[in-house]
Parts: C-alpha cells; sequence; structure tokens
C-alpha cells in the first residue's frame, strides 16, 4: 500500500471512518448485552455471541485508527510518511476471531438439534478460518502470483460457505417458525452480499487501482461491509430472537 | 476555522466545555442505564437507547476534546498551532449515529403499533441521517456557495422532521395516556428548539462571524445544545417512560 499518495483530506475521512467503525461497533455490543435478558434464555448465547463480535470489532477498529496515525505526520496543513506502517493485519486478526462466531450466532438463533448445531458450527467456523488463514499470506505478499494464488485457495471455502448459506442451510430454515423465516433468510443473504466485497477489494492491487482513492475506496469500504456484517447482522439476529421468543412465550419485552 | 486567533483564555475555556460535555454525557448513560429496571420491560429499550445516545456522544466529545487538545502547543503561557487539524468533523460522525437514534427514543416510548413504531423510525431516522449527510460536505468546504448549498440540501430533511415532530406525531400523541401527553409533547419541543441551534450556527462563516469569540461561541454552544438535545432529552424520556410504567402498573421504583 502506497501511503505517500494520501492527500490529508483523505486522511482525515479515513480516519473519521475507523472512528466510526469503533463507535458503531462499541454500541451494538452495548445495546445487545444490555438487550440480551428481552429474549428467553435459548436465545441469550446468541446474543452473548453477537455483542462478542461486534466488541472485538470494536477493539480492532480502535487498533487500526491508533496504526493509521501512527504511519502519518501533520503539520501546517501538510501530510507526509511517519515510516511507521500501517498495520493492515488487523483486520485479518480481527476477522479470523469474528468470521467464525457470526456463522455460530446464525446457527445458534436458529436452535437446531444440538447435534446439528455442533456439525454446522465446527464445519462452517472451521471453513471461515480457513479462509481467512489462507487470505492473511496473499494480503502481506509482494508480488502479484502470490497475492492471486491465496486468493484462489481462499475462495474455495468461501465458496463452500456461500453454498451452505443460500443451499446447505435451506431445509433448516423450512423447519423454523413461519414469523421469523424470512428474516433467518435475510440475515443469511446479508452474510453473502457484505461478504463479496471483500475478495474483489483483494483484487484491487492487481487490476491497478493503487493511490489515494483507491486506498479511501478500500479502507472506507472494509469499515462498511464489516458495520453491515457484524453490527446490522447483530441487530438482526437480535431481531430473530426476539421474535421468536415471543412466539415461543418466553419474550421478557 | 482559523485558529490562530484563539486566545490561551479561549483555549481554556473550550477545552473546559469539551470536558464538562464528556462528564455530562458520560453520567447520563450510567444514570440511564443503572435505572433502566425502574420502568417496565416495555420501554426498556427506548432506555437501553437513550443511554447508547450519551455514550457515543461520550466518546465522541473525549475525540473531540484530545483533537483540540493537539491542535495547539502551550508554553510559557502563549498558545501556538501545532499544525495538527482540529477534526471538527468528529461532531458529523457523532450526529450520523445519534441523531436517528434519539427520534428513534421518542417513537420506541410512545409504544405504538409495530407497524407504526418500524415505519415512523425507518422515516424519521432515515431523513435525520440525510440531513447529516448533507450538512457534511457544507461544513468541510473552502467556499461561502458550496456551504450555503448543502446548508439549503440539508433543511430539507431537517424540515421535513420538524413537521413530522410538531405535526405528524400529533395524533399519535393524542392518544398518549393524559399523564404523559404534556412530557411527550415537550420531549419534541426541546428535541425542535434545540435543534434550530445547528442550522443557525453552520451559517455563522457565511456572515462574517469568524475568529476567536465565534469560534468560542459555537463550540461551547455546540456543547450545550447537545447536552439539551442528548442528555436532558434522554433524562425526560426516562421520565416519561417511569410515568407510564406506574399508569400501568408496572413500575418497579
Amino acid at each position: 500500500m502506497d501511503l505517500s499518495t494520501i492527500s490529508l483530506g483523505q486522511y482525515t475521512f479515513i480516519q473519521n471512518a475507523f472512528s466510526f467503525g469503533l463507535a458503531v461497533m462499541a454500541a451494538a455490543s452495548l445495546f445487545l448485552w444490555l438487550s440480551r435478558s428481552n429474549v428467553a434464555p435459548a436465545y441469550r448465547m446468541a446474543i452473548t455471541i453477537s455483542g462478542l463480535v461486534t466488541a472485538i470489532a470494536a477493539y480492532h477498529y480502535l487498533q487500526i485508527m491508533l496504526s493509521w496515525e501512527a504511519a502519518f505526520s501533520v503539520t501546517n496543513n501538510s501530510i507526509s510518511e511517519t515510516g511507521y506502517p500501517f498495520n493492515q493485519a488487523y483486520r485479518y486478526v480481527d476477522w479470523l476471531l469474528t468470521v467464525p462466531l457470526l456463522l455460530i450466532e446464525l446457527i445458534l438463533v436458529m436452535r437446531l438439534s444440538r447435534s446439528e448445531t455442533v456439525s454446522k458450527g465446527v464445519w462452517l467456523g472451521g471453513a471461515a478460518a480457513l479462509m481467512i488463514i489462507l487470505g492473511y499470506p496473499g494480503e502481506v505478499a509482494e508480488d502479484a502470483g502470490t497475492r492471486f494464488t491465496f486468493w484462489v485457495l481462499s475462495m474455495i471455502p468461501f465458496i463452500y460457505i456461500v453454498y451452505q448459506l443460500v443451499v446447505g442451510l435451506k431445509g433448516s430454515i423450512a423447519k423454523q417458525p413461519e414469523n421469523v423465516r424470512g428474516l433467518i433468510n435475510g440475515a443469511a443473504t446479508l452474510v453473502v452480499i457484505s461478504w463479496l466485497f471483500y475478495p474483489i477489494v483483494f483484487l484491487f492491487p492487481l487490476i491497478g487501482f493503487t493511490g489515494g482513492g483507491a486506498i479511501t475506496a478500500v479502507e472506507v469500504g472494509y469499515t462498511i461491509a464489516d458495520i453491515v456484517a457484524k453490527a446490522v447482522f447483530g441487530i438482526l439476529i437480535f431481531t430473530i430472537a426476539l421474535r421468536k421468543s415471543e412466539a415461543e412465550g418466553g419474550a421478557q419485552a
């Protein structure tokens, strides 16, 4: 990433986007944990984990923001690099934890049988972790060939997860109460759509989309995708849990 | 914003105002969350969100205060600029989150039907977000024409929201229990009056009201308006929730 092409306006805009990400994620955690007792006990673990995902993300947005600030020096309205590298890898550390957990949120809120919960959790969570691990060597590689190779490898678990969400969960979704079937389908679709952003952005440097404008698009885009995939998704999981609790007569709200 | 006109006395006064804002907002969050169980379960989400609004504002007052301190260097009782820009945009990042949420507080405490809650939440919350997004390009613009153009654009959703609060909610307010009708009207009026401050201040640079005195008036004025619109408003929402809980026999206090 060539940070020398970043203008002062772009620097500030990206800094604001990271701060916005931090605030949204932290607020989502507080909301989810404070509202946890509103859902029936059977769904509380899904809400606990939803709040964990956004809390982990809030921590990483703080780290990303501090790393961004450390990479630049601003004086008299001019910006220069300090030489301290902007640590893009915080995103991978975050995803390694949060991506498996947010698939587990979705499985938990469906309240499948214990064996199905465990097997789907292990397979989807494992595939998600593998996807992130395989993406990382490509992200930090200097040459286009390595970047592309690991993109292809990472896409294998990615496609497996998308297939499971679109086709594999169909049977389980059909068995959900009617008042939440649409919402659960919506949550699965939200994951698939928000996730499409990541492999596309990963390819940007390969197609020559670099420089200040590209960096701004990527960092702001990642932040929006993360907010949709974690905070908006978490609120959706909470809504599903609340509706199911009401339908089962266990709602407290 | 020409920071070179700020005197040491003004610098300290504004810094104290930001610290005051942070303390009030954080205290309001703690009060609201600690008192949440005093109201009936149906009103707890309104209180949770009221506390979130002030918590998000507390975080942004911390960021604003740190940015203010980074913009100045004080030695031997003389003040100079460091060249690091004071990040005024944190206010917009804050408003983008908190302004939709505080309209949602008001809707939630009214306990309308689910469809009415969703539709009013989406329309008022969406208009509020649009208002903030349209204000931002004007705030960061260098020339008066752009500032004025975005002021006009931002006033369209602003007027829509004011109209909804003054006229659109009339029917729903009339259906509220008599013991809280005055309070809910008061909360809507509080929003309208405290919000009038923002578009007026936005025009200050256009009418030549700049320099240290103007910056002090704007920053202290924003802080007071934020405290009224978020912390005082939140306490009002809590009072409404408490009265309604008592009337419905669900109060715990």
